[in-house]
């Protein structure tokens, strides 16, 4: 099952992983998704969202246990993120039929699409939809690095964008939902555990900056006439890394677009995003605000325009404390209780179902990687853990 | 005649130009050529290295004077910083049949191929060829942003690849030559001068300058955790503008390339390119010694790796004082005579045969972006001072 995943959308050269939404690659996935499901006799279903589900038992029948991931990466991203919770969740329920288990409720298990957000700038788009915390109208307006809308992308893979929206029928049907998730950090790693739940997703957010200056001869425009936006972009970079260290908060800036991008050019445009997370709202506010006044600071000194857009934010997250305390009393009361600065599907479904998420110890921390990392022991534990936590939901 | 080139290459939306080497936008350009040194009777030739050659008289005979300069432009660039010089080569062509003159010399006017070195990262790869400045070898090695080899694009683009390399016989031929260009500053706007001559080409180069770390996730590696080449990238740009201040001296990051570019992951390899330029080598060495060493450092103390690879460089080119004074005697001795951080043709040729340059007011100074701009009668002031300058040369 792994070794039929692993090829797809693997980049030759970086080793790492280029599964977008609506890409050929993200399509093989599906197919992979598809075939699973009815390799073991589950029902198949493609939701209005793009979501893949497969079913055992009644899919209309309320107080169903979903369980599952997502399949798409990050630009050159490890093989874990996402692929180790759905492969868990089929590996799951083998592991389950051959205890013979019982199920007496339904069981699905749920590939949510586009949760990296690589292609349109969004994560949890899939979730999102289906949640309604992002509408149709949004959902259309994105693109692409190359313009193409999510729309045309959707229709270029036979998906009809007209239908996404909300699917409240569908939630209702929902009794909880268990994310397994390799562990973006090195926590699990520090205390010695191999699994861990979640207490909560830190508060998180995108912000662009678009620096513009003017574009000029790089070796005939004297420095005092010069408007190089790329001057107080390096400012805002370093206030970020200042800002974050002070609030005990993460701030990254990882993307960046340049125009005209030229050697022998003073750039008219740089854009740069920032990625910022915190353990709660107010220290967030705190760095990103600072980040912002010493950007606007720096263009003015430089006679730069700056514009902030947040693209996307996402407030705390806290697990509901009844299916976590159900989690900890199927899996020892020794098991590790953690909180997490990645985004995930659970968080957003949390704040309409009940929720909660599982955690593969990962040694290194590293992730958004090719280098990403979980020793094959720790993975069949993840296995294990999550059957135990299933079997405690659906078996009863 | 400005008329037909004008739309060639020109972005709908940035409204700035893209006539990159061996690509449509330099092929419509070249016919547009071709179709000028046609209409006006004169002798077409392309050469082995991709230039284009009008000749009117034996262009077998030596002591030729040529004019011209290059069509093709950096990304998003202006319509004057090349074709102005062709353009004007044509009018003042034009304008010395009008007044009736006798050529004594044989005259051509050139369109050297890849000036900008937009798309395979190396200036004027046109005449560096023809002068032995650059082995087949070496261009055979150049490579655009997609990969594809210069070999290859010369090939798709009809061009042999394989007969590029050094022109002697066709150097020996000429015996002056005389580029007329857009001012890139705004020494003539200060002066009140529609007409300058060269003095001198300041020494330049390009650097690129690799960070590499280690890709990983922007929301849960701690700052401790992190090699991000973003940070050291950052300080070395504010570190090249403060060392350019410090030597009157200009350096510039105006191009970035990063790896994996996702918002949410920090950057496994930021890639850099400073355009740095001086009055002197010494200048100009002091400047890059101390940005080199400001990488480091910085490098260093984030954990991150760095290569400084050298891609290119000019020394400083001396116009040759004989031809200088000759210009300087056919258009009066006000003529201001001045010195420019841009390369050019002229100053590749000028260690070959006797080499001159006009430039046109620029009144902004503005270059290498859509904005950049000179006037009509400036323009026209420079195809009559051009005229002047043939007729001095060729006709006496």
């Amino acid at each position: 099952m792994w070794r039929d995943l692993t090829p797809i959308g693997r980049d030759a050269e970086s080793k790492g992983y280029r599964r977008f939404a609506w890409t050929e690659a993200d399509r093989d996935c599906r197919d992979w998704f598809r075939s699973q499901a009815e390799t073991r006799g589950l029902t198949y279903e493609l939701d209005r969202n793009g979501n893949q589900w497969a079913w055992l038992g009644d899919p209309t029948r309320e107080d169903a246990v979903v369980t599952g991931s997502h399949l798409d990466s990050v630009p050159d991203g490890g093989p874990f993120d996402g692929p180790l919770g759905v492969v868990s969740s089929f590996a799951a329920l083998d592991e389950l039929r051959h205890r013979g288990a019982e199920f007496t409720r339904p069981l699905a298990i749920v590939n949510f699409g586009d949760e990296e957000g690589a292609r349109f700038g969004l994560a949890c788009v899939g979730s999102r939809l289906t949640a309604g915390q992002l509408t149709r109208d949004q959902a259309h307006r994105l693109r692409d690095a190359d313009g193409v809308t999510l729309p045309r992308a959707m229709e270029q893979a036979g998906h009809d964008p007209e239908a996404i929206g909300p699917d409240p029928e569908r939630l209702a049907r929902i009794g909880a939902f268990v994310e397994l998730h390799v562990e973006q950090g090195r926590a699990l790693d520090l205390t010695g555990d191999r699994i861990g739940v979640a207490s909560a997703i830190w508060p998180h957010g995108r912000w662009r900056f678009d620096f513009r200056g003017e574009a000029n001869h790089a070796g005939t425009t004297r420095l005092v006439d010069r408007r190089d936006p790329m001057l107080p972009y390096a400012e805002t970079v370093l206030a970020a890394r200042r800002e974050a260290q002070l609030a005990g908060a993460v701030a990254t800036f990882g993307k960046i677009a340049v125009e005209p991008n030229g050697v022998n050019a003073i750039p008219s445009l740089v854009r740069g995003w920032l990625d910022s997370r915190a353990a709660d709202q107010s220290a967030l506010d705190t760095v990103v605000t600072a980040v912002e006044k010493a950007a606007r600071e720096h263009a003015a000194r430089h006679g730069v325009d700056l514009d902030v857009v947040r693209e996307s934010f996402t407030p705390v997250v806290e697990f509901g404390h009844a299916l976590r305390d159900e989690l900890t009393g199927i899996l020892g009361p020794d098991t590790p209780v953690l909180g997490t600065g990645a985004g995930h599907d659970a968080g957003i479904l949390s704040a309409s179902i009940p929720t909660a998420m599982l955690f593969v110890r990962n040694p290194t921390g590293v992730s958004h990687s090719p280098a990403e990392f979980a020793a094959e022991d720790d993975c069949l534990a993840g296995v294990t853990a999550l059957a135990d936590v299933l079997e405690g939901l659906a078996c009863r």
